[in-house]
């Protein structure tokens, strides 16, 4: 195992009608910006459900933060926030909005010049404006870490960062605020928590059996639950299990110690970046051609990941390799994901740009270093279509 | 899933030299009481590699916090704390020191009467001098929590305190510093931990699948390390994993949402206060009576452990749960744990005793408050020996 350090101070607070617990969770002297996205939360009655909780209280609201949360829109946020003298930010939505409301509280701190280097070249956090969050997409982890990713499209850029300053104070999670999701944005959850699980477990052993269990836990249960969680919106367990799956996929547990492997997030960004495809999207597609091209490098996990997660124990060892990413991309499939390039409609045509677009920003990629340019490029074309 | 919140705030360093970390730790301005137990950390080399990580910090140490930790020794500590306005704990030590220095921390900061009523009456915590801990026996889960059980020999009792105000700040968990603990020590432990996930686990079904993994996997983990990590008391990775499963078993994560039963524990701690015991001696002793008188209202949950955690699949359901105990407590033979009453020199004449002590806390056990006093007496002769 190798060493590590965990921290994650985030109070969760989870279960029924737990959007009244704002009160207690917020001191009333604050002056709160309320983030949100579309505007999904006033069909769903979220919205009311937090206005309600917050009564009283001195609120003013900021909406419209886009999937992808954009940085001409965060920076509007930023501007609003500061002459308002804000003192908490509430981000009530989905790993966007949260992510979103993560860059807009660093960057009210930050008079080191554009606020756009925190992600674009990695300037230091050094405060921020304390946040909570009211999710109703589980999907990114985002309400329990501190990363964030930004997009800015007049540079086609999507890219991350994080803080220990930027944890949520807290975070509400009301399985019943998922209800109403589109079954597209739920399967696309469902593939973001199981890839963010797979890149913190198929890698190189380092002798970690707890957290190879803890991992194939996640895993097995987002299998299990995915097609009523699908098929029946208003199960309250499948919605409360998949949530809390989600969350514990990015939370840190399962990364302690253990060698980690990016590399499907890296390449899915420049996609998103690039094509407009769901961050889910890119994952289906990109996460199994790269367990294919490093098959080699991931060998004992990928048996175990077949043998624990698929319960597949027949045949050679690359035979049970190839069934576990079959299996993988059939469960990707059964959720309408799309598992090619050629599903999203991106063709051959634009792989070598993707590749070119990593290499500059210096990104060698792979648990062993070792996915670069070409790689990118073979990557790619397995998944192709 | 029931409604939970989930807050634990604790910084775990873990790894190897990670006791150097304590200056990056600790603001050099504070005035530190060092805690300890017996005196190991001086024959291991523990205590030297804390005293040179902290040179030139203010120190004050305070030894002798015994096993089970006595509230006599622990006020002794409050006083000199106050008398040299000590401002930071450091607890060097297992679960007892750790519990201990938590004590000492609230009762520093206790004002109103008696700090025992904090075990005995539930006064409240209102506030507590911030601590740290340096783990050396895995065991109690103390370190990333916010529990705490005390002894007061005078009043024969054992009572437990728990407070947000006595998580620990850090803690330090390297590997190495449990190579020398005596093998009843880490048998103690195994136990311990293994314990603490079925008193979170073994309960009635609410549909908690991801949770019910987690604590699966702890098991399956402790069960599968036990041989080796007694056997070779320098292997690394035994121990790192065994170290990992005693914080994850008792940090809140797999307790989420869940239905808890700490019978064994209620019952395990009159154990220790009127025979003295080891907690996990009591623990190996009772669980599994635990487990056999309540087998009807633990039946969905004991077939679920039967099959996830010892591969029985055959036989009627009976057959399976009386298979799953039996193994268990073969386990815990197999690391020289008792598993009757008889072993630990307890006879069936203080079975009633017992029993009236915690009927006189008026305390009802069980998941379902179903275990009074007849049935603590029927769990003690079910393992009486």
């Amino acid at each position: 195992m190798f060493n590590f350090q965990y921290y994650n101070p985030v109070r969760i607070v989870f279960g029924k009608n737990t959007i009244a617990e704002l009160k207690n969770l917020i001191s009333r002297d604050k002056k709160i910006l309320l983030t949100y996205g579309g505007g999904s939360i006033f069909r769903n009655g979220v919205y009311d459900q937090v206005k309600s909780a917050l009564t009283g209280y001195n609120i003013v609201e900021f909406g419209g933060i886009q999937p992808n949360p954009e940085y001409d829109t965060l920076i509007k946020a930023v501007d609003i926030a500061r002459s308002n003298n804000i003192d908490f930010l509430l981000a009530v939505g989905g790993g966007s909005v949260i992510d979103g409301t993560k860059f807009i509280a660093a960057a009210i701190c930050f008079e080191d010049g554009d606020p756009w280097d925190i992600c674009a070249k990695g300037a230091p956090v050094k405060n921020a404006v304390p946040l909570g969050t009211v999710l109703t997409l589980p999907a990114t982890g985002s309400e329990m870490n501190c990363f964030s990713v930004v997009s800015r499209a007049s540079r086609v850029e999507k890219l991350h960062f994080s803080s220990p300053y930027v944890f949520p104070k807290f975070s509400i999670l009301d399985p019943e605020t998922t209800f109403s999701l589109p079954r597209r944005q739920v399967a696309n959850g469902i593939v973001d928590a199981f890839v963010h699980v797979t890149e913190q477990y198929l890698t190189y052993c380092v002798n970690t059996p707890l957290q190879d269990r803890q991992a194939q836990a996640i895993l097995k249960t987002l299998i299990e639950i995915a097609p009523a969680t699908i098929a029946n919106p208003s199960n309250y367990d499948c919605r409360a299990n998949f949530m809390w799956c989600a969350t514990q996929a990015l939370n840190g547990i399962i990364g302690c110690g253990v060698a980690q492997d990016w590399t499907a997030h890296m390449i899915g960004h420049e996609l998103t970046a690039l094509f407009g495809i769901d961050h889910g999207q890119s994952l289906s597609v990109i996460a199994p051609a790269v367990w294919r091209h490093q098959r080699a490098v991931k060998k004992t996990k990928l048996l175990e990941y077949a043998y624990n997660v698929w319960n597949i124990s027949a045949g050679s060892d690359e035979e049970k390799i190839n069934s576990a990413i079959d299996k993988t991309i059939d469960f990707f499939r059964s959720i309408d994901m799309p598992v090619t390039l050629k599903d999203c409609n991106i063709v051959p045509g634009n792989f070598a740009n993707i590749a070119d677009r990593l290499a500059e920003r210096g990104m060698i990629l792979g648990e062993n270093q070792n996915i670069g340019r070409n790689e990118v490029v073979e990557i790619l074309n397995i998944c192709s279509g």
